[in-house]
């Protein structure tokens, strides 16, 4: 293979951020870490939220201990820096809608995704205090979660089709 | 479009991931979903190091407020319970390669790799206190924090082609 140094830093780096999928072989790198670093922060909320929202709904058994790890989990994600996650120029407007869900509103004037990112954070922090005080607790504390991932979703993400 | 239940489940579980193209169709969806916690986690890892490496290096300006935000990104992402990440049968000969570079040997007896991961703490949480007391602080608390991710993936991870 004879690849063009510029080529072969761009693999290098998609295989670094695992982003070879993404399709952003013509956008800023510092976009694509930044878009890959708030989708990794998702996956993460959901991997953690999966648990709680199965034992909440009685599809997997209630574990006190295994409920707690997860809030832990959860409230530990919220405390992550976005700032660095939502440079101007990484919404689907810019991107395209492969790589990105973010639609412009969230950087415009009057968006609540900030604040919407503020109830989160404190919805965390209750349902870390309280997945392990039993599963009523943890009922009682997984509607402000789920109310605030759907008030960013609803308003701020592109529909799948 | 004709899909059988299970196809559709399938495509649904793969979108809400984001695991489209990690090749995962045959592995069990909770496996597959530990996968990319876990990918994820190391993703946002990379973000902050990124950062704080470049400041290090001199490549990025230093500066007090960016170095202890990703310092405190990245002790949080330390405190994540890793438990759930890493199933048995989620490793390369399981699953291939092409879905996770996790040698069996971190499963195995003798493995270091709990171990590892506690010594990463320890050097997120001592990089957190220093980040912000200037560039030779940062620089004096980045060397374990490498090596603590050098020594995993040294041992513990399949070497890239």
């Amino acid at each position: 293979m004879n690849l063009k140094p510029t080529v072969l830093a761009g693999m290098i780096l998609a295989g670094f951020f695992g982003t070879t999928a993404m399709g952003g072989g013509h956008a800023d790198p510092a976009i694509v870490a930044a878009v890959k670093a708030r989708q990794s922060a998702m996956t993460l909320y959901s991997f953690n939220l999966g648990l709680l929202g199965g034992m909440a709904k009685g599809q997997i058994e209630y574990d006190a201990d295994a409920a707690t790890r997860a809030a832990a989990s959860l409230a530990a994600l919220t405390q992550l820096d976005q700032s660095r996650m939502w440079p101007p120029g990484s919404d689907t407007e810019s991107l395209g809608a492969e790589m990105t869900a973010a639609l412009p509103k969230i950087w415009m004037a009057g968006s609540k995704a900030g604040e919407i990112g503020g109830q989160l954070k404190e919805a965390a922090v209750a349902m870390e205090g309280a997945a392990g005080n039993g599963l009523d607790a943890l009922r009682g504390a997984i509607g402000n979660v789920g109310k605030a991932c759907g008030a960013c979703h609803d308003g701020y993400r592109q529909p799948k089709n």
